[in-house]
């Protein structure tokens, strides 16, 4: 079994952002040397997410605000979490429902994605330093 | 290690559906040979999801009612990816929700589920052509 | 390829709960052996939840109310699962929007988080006996 571990480093210049790292990922794959196996990409912070969805700029503007309305920034004081000096409770829920992680199949050393397949970083309390994990195991 | 890698091809009648795959993916387990590790099943595409859940009629109607109210479908001018040419934003957010991906674990060369657990195929923008993918690995 | 299935069991004693299982899930890696690899760990039951995100009662708190707010318990009658004798259609949308699974890697041997990632178990039907799945798979 091989398998390979790397760290992307994102430090977004707004609060909300979403990146496509598709190309970093599948550069990952290809210096793996794996064929046949599974690409694991998971935020390591709790505030932010790994999705795969389409790289439309109006679509991503649709979930920004899709989010914000299920889960808003405003106020405040409306989240327990936020007693704690915190104010960035409504990014754990947004995160949620993003979700954490995507596991992607490689098949024939390729990631194997679907026809508009592409996978996004979203961040949801930005503003520093913060990583998502790539691991890959396979043969 | 072993591996497999099969596509599951969906052509619904309506826009949206929910269609039980676990007997599918049993038999994709089964001939992969794999007796301990995973199977990822995951849509190809974004405006569909795979998860697991109950095979009860009344709860897909949950699901769907439930979808439509907190993504609905119309009307379609509030979404900004629509002016693309598309009328399918509300189903990029309702796969969102329901999830791309399940991971199951292969114990003893079955699935490892518990008493109630089915893999379905969610489509949330059908009457096309459209795929999952199953991939197996393990020993 | 070394692997390891253990069961993790629950009994809450209200109807939601979330249990923090990262030092169970730590213990199981250790046993496995397992030094590179990937640790999947999901509920077996449809209506509870696996999600990794921060030990803080009052995001706890916060994560409960939202997903009141977003599937409501009652009234009970508005979902047709529970004219099946059910009462829990909505433990099961609550666990859609926690996410089933966590798939996480490991890397030297320990689960790779980053600064605040912990596992949790979400329950949304308890009171009674349920379990989790941990798999993990590597070398």
């Amino acid at each position: 079994m091989k398998s390979l571990t790397e760290y992307l480093v994102f430090h977004t210049k707004t609060r909300r952002d979403y990146i496509n790292i598709t190309e970093q990922v599948e550069k990952l794959v290809k210096k793996s040397g794996v064929k046949e196996g599974l690409c694991l990409v998971n935020a390591m912070h709790i505030t932010a997410s790994v999705f795969i969805n389409d790289d439309e700029r109006g679509l991503h503007n649709d979930f920004d605000k899709w989010l914000e309305k299920i889960a808003p920034f405003e106020p405040i004081s409306q989240y327990q979490h936020n007693r704690t000096g915190e104010d960035n409770a409504d990014a754990h829920l947004k995160r949620t429902i993003m979700g954490r992680e995507v596991v992607v199949a490689i098949t024939g050393g390729k990631l194997d994605f679907g026809p508009w397949e592409q996978i996004f970083y979203g961040e949801f309390d930005g503003r520093r330093r913060k990583r998502a994990l790539v691991k890959i195991i396979g043969e």
